[in-house]
């Protein structure tokens, strides 16, 4: 068991060690340990290895000149300079907000990034501001649109954070495909198969083995299958992608860069690095904000009061299980499997750390 | 068989019967035409004489005075006066679109509305201005949250229109749930079964009756249920609510108004009406657009091109079968249901017309 601060302390100096500068380092670790608070345990520390070897395979710059390429009152492109997506997602978010201060709302297209770990953790920058958060991100090519066998897709991500009143946020975080392939590798660890629905295999018939993707399958657009509405999980897909990557100029589509160094970068990219879009909406752009916050609370009450299939399984609002995992582990502590604990010591080792 | 002029005519007619202005009755009935043109028939003239109905039970008012009530650079926000969301839709959008030549963006939320057609059209108002289009709307409450017995959103559509080079813009139009309402009509009249996943009963067990609605049951969020994602569909349905409804002071989730001028309006509304929410990006506001519409052009016919499951059936891009439809019908005429003719019938000895 780990407290969040040995756990962020930890992986600040590792991005130290790989040449951060200081501020990009704590930044870059309260990013990635964020993933760990809530839940989202293949996103945090789990990662902090393959984020080295990217940078040892040259294809991360620890001390990026991130900047603004172009903008208008409300929008702006981003190029982060082959950087940590844990530091240029706060920094373009910030961007945003600032935007939004003045033009009532700001949309940043980022391009030239690496995965940025949680979108949600993006989207919740905007709450403190009694803005309205949005955060998505194109990813490695996991995701075989409707009616084809290739990978064309990541799980690209979208997050939208809206503040309340007295009521904790709603904070919607998911990736646009039945499954994120963080619940495939819990199935993986665990030997059980998959539900019908989450993959298929390398011909494009419905699978339910979870290793289905080592083997040339591919995960499925939020739907499934065309009866259940897949098609629609991939224009969702598209959005995100085309939001992310074709307008900022990052690689899109099946020449989103992957994750994993072990793999080449696409030949014939199109554009630079992964992109992101964020979006910050100023609640007072619209209404004041006090009105909206009573209205709020009521949407929530009402939804929680829901009448239930099950008078065991309450109607939650999206973010309850998230923000409850944070809570609990903040005070008890953040539990590492053994093989994530191991690469940590790892990493440990290799820069004379102590975790 | 009709022309598109003959449907458009007769319907601009009806509006102008219920004491439209001349260009509004114009503007609606191209908002509700292009529903049968693009093959969305459930929303087109099929709906004409409910609008009507709605106007008799004084819930529409045929001469609005739609107004800006707050503003920023970025965004507006919009009272309808209810009037009809045929009207009001295209006003809005406009209003989105003008914001966004300065400011880069602009974002309008929409009070006090009724039904507003096909969330489609709205956004593909953008494509002509080299903008990035995004529509959505709250609707009647018919679909139940993950875990929840009861009805407590709409089927919330979003639409986003992308504009292309040399090739057809991108022009994803969906419902949040797995399967609209109109598709559950089709299954009706053929007195066929829905596949599972579609629909739950009143004690919110999956079924595959789909007269299930008008039992107490609900439509399901896509992804169907817990296991295949639902909680995304729910994720997405809210988000449409809160972005239409709350922000705008609308009636929002179980309070959104229904269409069937039947039914009771709800009780305590919370806000006026039914909401919308319209965005229009500009794509130069974050790059060149000569080098967008290259990068969107090589996106769709790499995705166009990708290998498919079964050699017959190619990867389409969002909005292709709407497309292909509305080629087809502007040529070749569109063909009413005998139900719909009837009803078109009825309307035009009411207010004696020639259909």
């Amino acid at each position: 068991m780990y407290t969040y601060d040995q756990l962020e302390t930890f992986s600040k100096q590792v991005f130290l060690k790989i040449g951060c500068p200081e501020e990009d380092a704590e930044m870059a670790a309260k990013t990635l340990v964020s993933a760990d608070l809530r839940g989202i345990d293949s996103h945090g520390v789990a990662r902090l290895s393959g984020y080295v070897r990217l940078w040892e395979a040259g294809r991360i710059n620890p001390d990026p000149n991130i900047k603004i390429i172009h903008e208008t009152p409300s929008t702006a492109l981003v190029d982060g300079d082959a950087g940590l997506g844990l530091v240029i997602g706060p920094k373009s978010m910030g961007i945003a907000i600032s935007k939004a201060k003045k033009a009532g709302t700001g949309w940043v297209s980022v391009r030239n990034s690496n995965h940025f770990g949680i979108a949600g953790y993006h989207a919740m920058k905007a709450l403190a501001e009694d803005m309205i958060g949005i955060s998505m991100t194109n990813a490695s090519p996991l995701v075989a649109p409707t009616w084809s066998k290739e990978r064309m897709l990541g799980t690209n991500p979208i997050a939208v954070a809206i503040p309340a009143g007295e009521e904790t946020p709603l904070v919607a975080d998911f990736a646009t495909t039945t499954a994120a392939n963080g619940k495939l590798e819990i199935l993986q660890r665990q030997n059980k198969k998959a539900p019908y629905g989450w993959i298929q295999d390398k011909e494009g018939k419905p699978s339910d083995d979870p290793f289905e993707l080592k083997n040339g399958g591919a995960l499925l657009p939020l739907g499934g299958d065309r009866e259940h509405g897949s098609h629609k999980g991939y224009c969702l897909g598209s959005i995100v992608d085309i939001f992310s990557a074709v307008l900022s100029g990052a690689g899109y589509g099946p020449w989103a860069p992957p994750f994993v160094s072990f793999l080449p970068m696409p030949e014939d990219m199109p554009g630079k690095g992964l992109g992101h879009f964020f979006g910050a909406m100023r609640i007072d752009a619209f209404q004041p904000k006090e009105q909206f916050k009573v209205n709020m609370d009521r949407w929530i009450k009402r939804f929680r009061n829901a009448t239930t299939v099950n008078e065991n399984q309450p109607v939650l609002i999206p973010g309850d299980p998230e923000r409850t995992l944070e809570e609990e582990r903040k005070k008890s502590g953040i539990s590492l499997l053994k093989p994530v604990e191991d690469d940590l010591k790892g990493l440990a080792l290799k820069f004379g750390l102590s975790l």
